[in-house]
């Protein structure tokens, strides 16, 4: 019961100094690789960047006791970021006290629909974001933040958050770019690509151990921060040539905040907010899944809705913006060799000391560079092959995730998901509207029953086999009196037809319906209606309804007996 | 091609005099019963009682031409005007001009909508509306038109479209009541009600023929509007009582009309205009679907599409009204021996030489007259005993029917029938993100395989026979992972997974994701896995995707070939 509520007791009493060393290890280096990140996901929601900061810290640590991940580092990412900026833009502007009260509050609003979802065990409500749409989203979602970015990279002015008002913000302003921004962000970006695609295989040439090669390779970002910060001080690239900074960030631990803000507000970003958390728990239950998986350990769902909801709550009292496990930041903790969460609490702390004493430094570091590091990190989500193999394997699917991209990016990401979702969802109703359903026969001396279309089988000519492989609902129910009345419209001396329910899984009250019109009816041109191998909980509900009493046939065990009766 | 298109020429050819003959009777009658229906239901939208008479007319013709049922009436019905007055209400206010002119407006946009709808032949759509809703739907409407008639029996003022709406305008006016008009109102109403309890009977047992006993129960309504108008005539009851009555009707055929009104006005009613569509087309097409089997005769639901938009059209373009195939106005018309749809066709003719010579006829008919047949003839809709049945049969049929319900009086119409589908598209998703799986075992000496909890069958150690008794799509995805992992988790020695695929009808691409992603893992652990039964289009499918190539295991024909293969 307490470890079920505080999974920290699942590991805590076994920690020994072993794991404490690698935690410790994974701790720092997360702090240091993941500092840059957080500035530059604030920015990108449009808040000012040590919100960032905040946001790594108490909800991190709160993840620490609540979470069932051993590995998870929970903060601000990019897709998040997005759509918190282009939530937070439709209620208030950018830089006003407002915008960041609206932050708070949309926190708060993500953090306690999550924690309900969690206490009502709703964590089957992200199995309704189906694959295609989850790869449309994420991939429409690289391209647009990769264009936000193309701004900061240039050094020119742009808003917006779809790509129209980006480009059309974007292009007027580009004669005036500022070559010295270009070739910080574009050198950072050239940089970064190459360490990413080179460095590893040349380092481990050059004699470094994998694991020590790989660990540089992600290093790369850190190393770039560094030696641009270093360069925009040594040349006063911010004063002397308007290349744009971070600047002053405030030191000291953030203030206690309180955003209650009015009724209006809390309904305005009520369904930003449940987008949020569906979003942020599964981008971070499909990372926590898989990395779990590969350790052999589990995650559990409805704790992780407890979790996150607990760390986005903590992230809306301490001036922090909506947060999840990220997939970023949880790589590498993993890489680095994070053994519990423990880890993540160490990075918490790091962060914390950072925001209390050394933000100074982060003073010159230049706009861009954060641009090129989050523009590198997110085209990795662009998965075009995905779109080629879905096409392949199902139009209806492709059909999904095109309408996903192409809405998120004409217009923005909640579009894009509802869109994409109930596209899918009615892809799914309608082709479960039209079952297939087959006349079978007798494969000749067995028991079995195959397509009389496909197969050369036996049959009787005063009786129909019809095989259903559908449950029978609402969607169908209709379709299912057609089929039924062709088949006796199409069989003068049909005496019997059989309904085989192997495939059947489901009768609703629709469907109770169709098949009483369908008993009435074929009673009346004097055909009677059997049943056969209806499942157990089918049966169970069939009992419950008039129907079985109605029903001018009989209700088989198998096909074969009906078979022997009518034969 | 050319009958499919105007089916009036499927029966025109073959028309002759005995046909001619019952049909010119149905007119007739259909003609005097309509009437005072039409006029109550453009009351009840809100619009002047001609208004009632005009949709009767012309929509009546095209149907006539256009149809495919052979005995649906058309004109001005109890929900759709319903809905017309709620949707009109919202953009203007009745009485003005531009309350006509809303009116014309909804009736060319759904006129649009359903003749689009049949070009795309999207008749299936109505299938979505499942039985519980639609049965909902009609009992919530008939306790709000019965309310909003209590204003008229009573002769107080009240207005509004919800139950609450009603009550509040009409509780604080009811110690005005009229007593004169309590006695129409009371009169016709217990009149209409003992009529249709005893009168056949009686009539029967006083030596008439059923058949004659019957038509003269129908006419009871008729019969009630001459002696009331006669009373409020011969007293004067309007001028020294303020008894409300049907006053001046224009008379003259309607004229042309084209109401293109702004964007907005359009944009407006645009949601309104698709859900009286949809539901004109649900309450026409069960009515002609019951009428034509009960006759051995078909109607074509996308062809209906087209002839009821074309209905609606006319209405927009004639001073009109939206319109359907009614429920009483077509039992009318069949109970009256209508044989083809010439019959409508005179009826239409009929109206049309009332409206031109006669409305001076109707300007005494007082107004509770009308209410008391509305009443009378809308309770018929309040289903309380199928409340019953559907909640002994299934919960979540019942929950989507309550719902329904509730949303209806509480909310409106509209929220009503989008909240029961949302809800019951929302069940039936969440029945089948959660399938029924069973583990397997074959029934000793023969080939049938049942769930081992339920049966004495015969299993393997270390294979396990999974049978999934749902379509695998992205709603019960993970759910399968988990089933799968949790299943090789408590049977260590495990070395086959076979899933039974019997019942799947579909495999998405999430849930191709997810098998191979359980493929994946169980080759980690040294656990093949193979499917079996997989049916035709599955295969077909499955054989686009790399699945195939990376699984581990086979793929069987038949369950008992995999037994063989591992015992």
């Amino acid at each position: 019961m307490f470890k079920r509520y505080l999974p920290i007791f699942t590991w805590l009493p076994h920690y020994h100094k072993r794991l404490l060393g690698a935690d410790l290890l994974a701790g720092l280096i997360v702090t240091v690789m993941v500092i840059p990140q957080s500035l530059a996901y604030a920015l990108l929601a449009g808040l000012p960047a040590v919100v960032g900061l905040y946001a790594s810290i108490l909800p991190q640590l709160l993840y620490t006791f609540l979470g069932t991940s051993r590995t998870l580092a929970v903060g601000p990412v990019a897709i998040i970021a997005l759509m918190t900026g282009a939530a937070l833009s439709s209620v208030a502007a950018p830089g006003t006290p407002e915008y960041l009260q609206a932050a708070l509050v949309l926190s708060l609003l993500s953090g306690a629909i999550l924690v309900a979802m969690g206490a009502l065990k709703m964590g089957f409500f992200s199995n309704y974001l189906s694959h295609p749409v989850i790869s449309g989203f994420l991939t429409a979602s690289g391209i647009l933040i990769a264009v936000s970015q193309l701004g900061s990279l240039l050094g020119v002015s742009s808003s917006g958050f779809t790509l129209v008002e980006r480009l059309m913000t974007l292009l007027p302003n580009l004669p005036t770019f500022n070559p010295y921004t270009v070739v910080i962000g574009g050198g950072t970006l050239l940089f970064l690509v190459l360490m990413r695609r080179y460095s590893k295989q040349s380092l481990i040439k050059v004699g470094l151990p994998a694991a020590l090669a790989d660990l540089m390779t992600k290093a790369g970002p850190v190393f770039a921060v560094v030696v641009t910060t270093l360069a925009a001080w040594h040349w006063q690239l911010a004063y002397e040539h308007g290349v744009a900074v971070v600047g002053t960030i405030p030191s000291g631990l953030p203030a206690l905040s309180f955003p209650w803000g009015d009724a209006s507000l809390w309904r305005a970003l009520l369904i930003p907010a449940m987008l949020i958390s569906l979003v942020g728990f599964v981008e971070s239950v499909s990372m926590g899944q898989m990395l779990a998986a590969k350790r052999r350990q589990r995650i559990s769902p409805n704790q992780e809705l407890i979790g996150l909801g607990a760390a986005n709550l903590a992230a809306g009292f301490t001036s922090g913006m909506p947060v999840t496990g990220g997939l970023s930041r949880t790589v590498i903790n993993y890489d680095a060799g994070a053994q519990t969460p423990a880890a993540g609490a160490f990075a918490a702390l790091g962060i914390a000391l950072v925001t209390m004493a050394f933000t100074g430094w982060l003073y010159y570091l230049p706009i861009a560079t954060l641009a090129a590091t989050i523009t590198v990190s997110i085209l990795t989500l662009v998965d075009i092959p995905m779109l080629r193999q879905t096409w392949r394997y199902s139009r209806s699917d492709f059909a999904a995730m095109a309408v996903t991209i192409l809405l998120t990016l004409v217009e923005g990401i909640e579009a894009g998901i509802i869109g994409g979702v109930t596209l899918s969802i009615a892809l799914f109703l309608y082709r479960t509207s039209r079952p297939h359903s087959a006349l079978v026969g007798r494969v000749p001396d067995t028991e079995h029953f195959r397509n009389v279309e496909r197969h050369d089988v036996e049959t009787v000519s005063n009786a129909a086999l019809l095989r259903i492989d559908e449950s029978l609902y609402f969607a169908n129910a209709r379709y299912l009196e057609d089929t039924v009345y062709n088949l006796v419209a199409s069989r003068p001396k049909l005496e019997h037809v059989v309904l085989i329910c192997s495939a059947v899984n489901l009768i609703d009250a629709s469907a109770l319906e169709s098949l009483d019109a369908i008993n009435a009816r074929l009673k009346d041109s004097d055909v009677k209606l059997h049943l056969s191998e209806v499942k157990g909980p089918v049966m169970d509900q069939l009992k419950k309804s008039d129907f079985l009493d109605a029903l001018t046939g009989r209700v088989f065990l198998s096909t074969y007996a009906a078979w022997r009766q009518f034969s």
